[in-house]
């Protein structure tokens, strides 16, 4: 048994439908039991968020999901009947029917629970299960959704609840490459990686697979086959364990442009500050990434970390207020950052490799504002308009092109 | 309490959304408590059908209405958010969640039952409940939609279900008139029309409100309103009894322009002749109209009956193979035919009402091919060229006008 998962580009238009729906049929013939857990449209689910705010301009989430949870509800019985037409049997299933159900918390309700009871029928019976993905409901039957990367959510957690073999995504890139292909002409296409490294490189900016679904799979041992629809050819398979040739030193190199950071100039050194700072962000919604403090002298120390771009505005003001009521000296901000992070698992107790990253920088004249690292990944702030130039050259520096 | 329900025209657009919230608000300020049916938003099913059919020609039942029920779970969301963004408390439902339990007939399932807790419940937490039209679920929670008048339907079954004190129909028409106001300048808005009266106006070819739902009303006396959504005007009731200055003769004139005849020419005489022929029309679905039987001679008698025209020529080939079996002399057809009636409980006992209407139509010069009758109801099969006039004719010679 397998579960393929269909994003909005590859179920697009109704050509693009039937070319999902051949692959699905060779499968079958393949013998394989299929689940397909497709999305939205192309931009069906803009489209509709466009309606709302044409009728509120701050749409409620619990309607606001009724609505948008229609983009998968019409994918999925387009897709069972363009099955049905090519004498493949097959059953379009709401979130509902199949079974997802999720925490209340609507535009990004969590998958708590999944009921695989009409699923398993509907494979027993021979046919296709086609499951709307990104949606679920509560145990009220209250209609939620899954927030970003929904759809890959949905996929991973049927393939855990299914014991599938595998979870197949299907999209519009060929794999997990080294890095972005459009960045460095030269990057390798991945056969294998290890969740945690998907994990941090996804957090660093590589956006093929949404981390959620990564974790899940990890959480049930899903094999996750990240691939194209537009061909054939063998993808990037997430795993537990890569053979052991892949375990190279550095994997892949992620950049993320859409960085801003702020500054906290002269904050006091006792217990509770960071939290003044912080809390009123987390209330806020805003995602607070990078965190540096230095050491502190005379009582005193500064406070830098990094927000998305398009949060700026609204995160210094906050900060402002908040850093008045700690007795901070100064707030500064500056935009037109990126982040540049190194991932892999052969880091793991292999000195020397930070002080390589640097040293190839500095060479390449790229200055480093910020440094944050975890145990396999390491990640610099630098200016964004050198960052594809830092990409193209830690690429190179850690031998990773092809 | 009541039931509001807007059809596709009302709710087409974001603008004409933000008009029916306005209606429903003024409900709400008027101390109601408010269920509102919708529709799809304009042609919104028809552009999900020619999706389906560009993918598969002959669309299964189960997924075509998997597919077109999205239209109504649209709009639903868009009015409880447009209401709440004009701080009125609202919650949309699916037909699942607002109780409507059907049949499995798909794409023209039948209302087993309503479970109202949910939609009560809304109620008395002070809200609105917007509930999708159309559709229903079975008990294996199968989506299904009701076919023709589905909204309507919905609509009415729930004043039912609620002990509603009326259900009011939206609509693009003023109400229900003595005749179509585009062939009859002088035609009536009717303040009061009783069930009976509108089931037989609507077989007759008045396409305002489907009789299911009036049958629906009728069964459990739930007064239907039939109003116009684009102004305030109070429109038609349809209730059991009529005020009693209301009951004269003759209610409404009604045509139906789409018909043709078949006529089986020297059929024997004999029993199960009828059943020969008409039983393969109802299996492939065909309805059949008026039908007439002339006293025979000889043994022999003639059978005509008719159809609508879109049907004629599947109806013919199938008339030909049956009139063969059982010995009939000939089929002719002829199409260019329409029903004009007229309608009214006021009727019942009055003798020389169908003697004035023959000699009114005789007097304009229309022939009269076919009669039929029921106790309420008096339709002429007349060429399709003249029926116009005759609507106009009888409008006139019953007194209608204004």
């Amino acid at each position: 048994m397998i579960v393929q998962k269909y994003g909005g580009t590859s179920v697009g238009s109704a050509a693009r439908i039937r070319r999902v729906c051949r692959r699905i049929a060779a499968a079958v013939a393949d013998g394989e039991q299929v689940v397909a857990v497709v999305s939205a449209m192309g931009h069906t689910t803009d489209r509709l968020i466009a309606l709302a705010e044409s009728v509120n301009p701050e749409p409620p989430a619990r309607e606001l999901d009724m609505l948008v949870a229609n983009g998968e509800t019409i994918t999925a019985p387009l897709v069972a009947m363009c099955l049905q037409g090519m004498g493949v049997p097959a059953v379009s299933l709401s979130g509902l029917q199949a079974g997802v159900r999720t925490s209340a918390h609507h535009s990004r309700a969590r998958i708590h629970d999944i009921r695989p009871d009409r699923i398993l029928q509907t494979l027993e019976e021979g046919k296709v299960a086609v499951v709307a993905g990104f949606q679920g409901v509560t145990e009220e039957l209250e209609v939620t959704t899954l927030g970003r990367g929904g759809s890959d959510t949905t996929a991973v957690a049927l393939a855990g609840a299914l014991r599938a073999s595998a979870c197949e995504i299907y999209t519009d890139v060929d794999g997990i490459y080294s890095a972005d292909p459009r960045v460095v002409k030269t990057a390798r296409k991945l056969s294998h990686i290890r969740y945690d490294e998907m994990l941090e490189l996804a957090a660093a900016g590589a956006r093929v697979m949404h981390p959620r679904a990564v974790e899940i799979g990890e959480l049930y041992d899903v094999p996750i086959h990240v691939r194209s629809s537009f061909n054939n050819r063998v993808g990037t398979m997430i795993v537990g364990q890569v053979p052991m040739e892949d375990r190279q030193r550095v994997r892949g190199i992620a950049q993320e442009k859409n960085v801003a950071k702020i500054t906290v100039l002269g904050v006091k050194d006792r217990p509770g500050v960071a939290a003044a700072i912080f809390e009123p962000l987390g209330t806020a919604g805003i995602s607070v990434d990078v965190i540096v403090q230095n050491v502190g002298h005379s009582g005193r120390t500064d406070l830098t970390f990094s927000v998305q771009e398009s949060d700026l505005k609204a995160a210094e003001k906050l900060v402002r207020v908040a850093a008045k009521s700690v007795g901070a000296r100064k707030v500064s901000s500056a935009g037109g950052i990126a982040k540049l992070s190194i991932v892999g698992t052969g880091m793991l107790g292999m000195p020397g490799i930070a002080g390589r990253m640097f040293r190839a920088l500095a060479d390449a004249g790229i200055n480093i504002e910020m440094i944050s690292t975890s145990e396999i990944r390491i990640t610099c702030l630098v200016s964004r308009d050198q960052v594809e130039k830092g990409v193209r050259t830690l690429h190179k520096t850690f031998e990773l092109d092809v």
